[in-house]
């Protein structure tokens, strides 16, 4: 008789963001396999005889997805109870519909359980919200690490400035001086707010605020280092003006402009 | 000495998809404003005493956004700890940025709780992730109930059929005929999977299936009503893959395709 996976979200990485259920399912999982999304504090709290890391490896190179879709179902087939944590919400730019379906394939019993998306709370904590009546109608999220076996970027930026929505890239810190460009040559307004939301919901959280235009001096400057998110829109101005009441962390006074 | 607003958001429905934050601060708080939309099941939970409906009223008209805003700042200058519990997440299309802004302006102390959206939770239990790698780089997440004080549609569906990127429709059920003509006429191919999840994470979900072509005639067969949301893009065809072995219900035997 084959135990059951759990996909389950995080959520950004403060332990308290984490739903009712996943903390159900974490005591009552034989195994969590995770990897370092979720984050030190989150996972500290998880007893280290059941944890199996999945992520980077002491070489530094990082678990081929394929052990890890092949380690849910050996685990399964052994009859344990067991616990997929994924950093946020394991199907936004997570693999998880990959492993989902491999499990599937695989005869083996499955259970998505959703989380607290960064794409959201990110910006959220922040202070900025990725949608709002006065600027946007709709928000779109891309991620900056795409598919590293693909020739070019599938992302069509000029089409998503068109959209005249919110634009919100996860793991975008790198690639930041590329898409900023695309979206000012696809004619996107070079004073658009722009922030960067450093380690979201982390002890440690920093942000940067600034426009299309400057946004890339004001990372250099603050020395923005992943993971962070990107949010490109009218919305972003929001910190500014909600700031000084506004009791997530972290201190106003630290913001790079 | 004021109080301070938590804007939190309830998650989709299922009480077990509240966080463990959320759940602590309903706990702790001196009054909880909110809709009909955290769910029967939820909002059960709370102690009646410390409910405040702000969403539809006796009459059948709505409380107008001014009411909560006014309303919030008084219990908060009262000395109260409030929250605003909002179904799914305050900072997704649910005017949460506008009652932060409201909030600073008269100078109350806020915080931001980020909740599971609906809008990735309620593709997910259905066994559809809303990005992919086969499929998609990105998401785009709409209103398909826009302010009516606006005259024309801000949404550029031709924009957002170009992106290539998977697109999740919240409340649009009864616009489906417009949009899905509309991103037809913009080129999209008729084939592309749809679904429809309807009520999604309460006990009486359902699910419906078809492509661009056929979802209007799936939603009217079934009788598919508002609350749903809808994805558009191939990781929609993901739940006729995975549904066998999904724990999430409903019964696959009861989709409606």
């Amino acid at each position: 008789m084959s135990g059951t996976v759990y996909l389950v979200g995080s959520g950004p990485g403060d332990p308290e963001l984490l739903t009712v259920k996943a903390q159900r399912l974490l005591e009552e999982a034989d195994v969590v396999l995770h990897d370092k999304l979720p984050g030190p504090e989150l996972l500290g709290s998880i007893p280290a005889d059941k944890r199996e890391d999945v992520g980077k490896r002491a070489g530094g190179e990082w678990t081929p997805q394929e052990y890890t879709n092949r380690r849910l179902v050996e685990l399964a087939e052994a009859g344990h109870t067991v616990v997929r944590l994924k950093g946020g919400d394991p199907f936004v730019f997570g693999r998880g519909g990959e492993e989902a379906e491999h499990l599937a394939e695989h005869g083996i019993d499955f259970e998505y359980v959703p989380g607290v998306t960064s794409a959201i709370a990110g910006p959220g904590v922040a202070g900025i919200p990725v949608t709002h009546r006065d600027h946007t109608s709709s928000v779109s999220f891309v991620t900056g690490h795409e598919d590293p076996t693909k020739d070019e970027s599938a992302i069509d930026w000029a089409a998503l400035a068109d959209t005249g929505g919110t634009i919100v890239v996860l793991m975008g810190v790198g690639k930041l001086p590329m898409y900023t460009a695309e979206l000012l040559s696809a004619g996107m307004d070079p004073e658009t707010p722009v922030a960067l939301v450093e380690r979201a919901t982390w002890p440690d959280q920093r942000i940067g605020l600034g426009t299309l235009e400057t946004i890339v001096e004001v990372r250099d400057d603050a020395g923005i280092e992943p993971p962070a998110i990107t949010v490109i829109g009218g919305v972003a101005a929001t910190r500014s003006r909600v700031r000084a009441f506004l009791k997530n962390g972290p201190d106003p006074g630290d913001d790079a402009e």
